[in-house]
């Protein structure tokens, strides 16, 4: 197996690890945020950016590209890592999540999904071999099993059908034929009952997966909830392997995930927040296109030494979203990812500290989530 | 004057010339091109990625600055280079232009212009003498007298009209009050007019402004009038001041200007046609947005040594622009404005060894314009 793991150091005071993540295109430090680059691209950013930002993995989406430009045209061009230009490890998603959240009309059966584009509404049938055969064209080192991710809320029974389909597709991607150096993780579901959780995590931790994603949450519901069901899962996954929480990024979750046992994050969050004009501080988000800051000269945050802030004021930044203007939003992405990419730096310097318990207890004293 | 112009070297075999444009912020090598930062940024781009290109000198727009953010925001930031962090030479335009092409109600008399903002439609009166109290609160290098710019085609008996009371507001101009250090350049109109060329330009040669532009060019007329325009206006003009055309910049004008003597060019093409996935090649303008590129995994230019050049396929920059991602018009924008400077670079370097005339005839073997 290209991809492996190896935990090297665990907290005493809480469940959080660092670990190292070895794949064929680098090695990753954990605990590690993922910045998304849906479309092949980290929105605005050029590869080397997004490395001097301390990025070192990102997400793709497979559903994305195999609509566009398509999975055989990016084979053709030698792999997603020579298509976009970006030499560290990727991460392709199943297509899975996007199948079942963008698609208009989607039917399910055993054998998969047939779903319609939501650029031209053409019908396409994914499965789980169908995804594997994508991602193995794409060529990323870790790919995702293909599964259903249950919206919030869910009834017990669909959430439990859901579950047990995803356990059965997983053996359905582990059959399927990967390229030599990628590693597959399989997702846990379950939604949010505890038992259904219980069920498929051990159902998954029966197979040789590279890893193991915690799929299902940050999907609606209550933070609390979000929290109880990992505390509920982690413990049920294999500690020698990377545990990555889907779609997950909002600063105080990232700080509570980590404290929980999670490995690995992704969120378009922070280039999301940044296209509308708001970034990240230690005090919470600001709009910084709101009128209030016009006049503002200050950096967006003056704790922050990324290159919008050493460079450029509110008032300007303000002036660059308000009339359309693309380094505007450059701007607030690299604010905002280095704000993630530092904040994954600190917990990982407080866990090798030993003062996770206590950076987390700082971090919220001035941190409120919008 | 803060501004001044040395003339280097001239061309033996044609109107060519090298030009050193000093100013408060840094020495301009002419003939240069400016880019064309409309809304105190150029478009996509940082700073630093304009100077790492070869710009020395950029354009920016009173009228868009004067309506947002507003010029008396910019002079609380202190003046336009602190307020978007450029550190170099700045021209800015005086907005007559703009008044008079994107304004759709607008009442000409003596006293100036009343106006309405493209944005909200809101009332504006500009006048010679708030035209340069604007450019004076941004605290341009050089200020831009404030003109009549006429369309074509216009009556002969309209374009006299106009270009009379511009010499009128050039003069006003002239008893306005800029900046310590700044310049201000008078504009030559006339239409296609010689004789009302040369009335304008030995109107205007009469008073010391630190250069002299030739307005009213490139508005649609065929580019051998434009030519023809420029044969006969620019001998007219002050030898020892520089002689900018306004609004000029497919490559192919570039290196006919320069033929005819003119010393600084600006235009928003190379960035436009960037955004629309257009790029200029030496065999002229193509269209990387075409399906014709999709798998066309070579680079834009095989003759470019730029960053997008260096490490981007046509087939990953359609990609790009085709799925609305911002890296897409990054990389057209960058390879453009790398075009354009480094064409400049060749044509200063052809002055210098004394071979304009061939650098000229060798260029038009392969270009052919769009």
């Amino acid at each position: 197996m290209a991809v492996s793991f190896t935990v090297t150091q665990k907290d005493k005071h809480s469940h959080a690890r660092l670990g190292l993540l070895k794949t064929g295109h680098g090695i990753v430090r954990t605990p590690v945020f993922m910045p998304v680059g849906t479309q092949a691209t980290v929105k605005t950013m050029t590869p080397e950016e997004v490395q001097e930002l301390g990025g070192e993995i990102i997400l793709s989406n497979t559903y994305h590209l195999y609509l566009r430009p398509g999975h055989k045209l990016i084979q053709e061009a030698g792999g997603l890592h020579h298509f976009m230009n970006w030499p560290g490890p990727i991460l392709t998603d199943s297509g899975g999540f996007q199948v079942f959240s963008l698609g208009p009309l989607r039917k399910i059966t055993e054998e998969g999904v047939v779903f319609r584009s939501h650029i031209d509404g053409s019908e396409h049938f994914f499965t789980p071999e169908k995804s594997i055969e994508v991602q193995a064209c794409l060529g990323s080192d870790i790919a995702m099993a293909f599964d259903e991710c249950t919206p919030y809320p869910s009834s017990r029974e669909y959430t439990a059908e859901a579950m047990e389909r995803t356990t059965r597709w997983a053996q359905r991607c582990l059959a399927g034929s990967l390229g030599e150096g990628q590693g597959l993780f399989g997702i846990v579901q379950g939604g949010m009952f505890a038992d259904l959780r219980t069920r498929s995590a051990r159902a998954l931790a029966q197979f040789d997966f590279s890893g193991y994603a915690i799929g299902g949450l940050s999907v609606g519901e209550p933070k609390d909830l979000m929290y109880e069901m990992l505390d509920h899962t982690v413990p049920l996954l294999p500690s020698d392997k990377p545990r990555y929480l889907m779609g997950v990024g909002s600063p105080d979750c990232l700080v509570e995930g980590v404290m929980r046992g999670v490995d690995m994050f992704d969120c378009v969050l922070p280039t999301r927040i940044a296209r509308h004009g708001s970034v990240f501080t230690r005090r919470g988000r600001l709009v910084v296109r709101n009128a209030a800051y016009a006049r503002d000269f200050s950096p967006l945050d003056a704790d922050c030494d990324c290159y919008a802030c050493r460079h450029y004021t509110r008032a300007y930044i303000r002036h660059l979203i308000n009339t359309g203007e693309v380094l505007g939003i450059r701007l607030t992405t690299i604010h905002n990812i280095h704000f993630i990419l530092n904040l994954m730096r600190e917990i990982r310097q407080a866990i090798q500290d030993g003062r996770m318990v206590e950076y987390r207890n700082d971090f919220f004293k001035t941190y409120q989530d919008a």
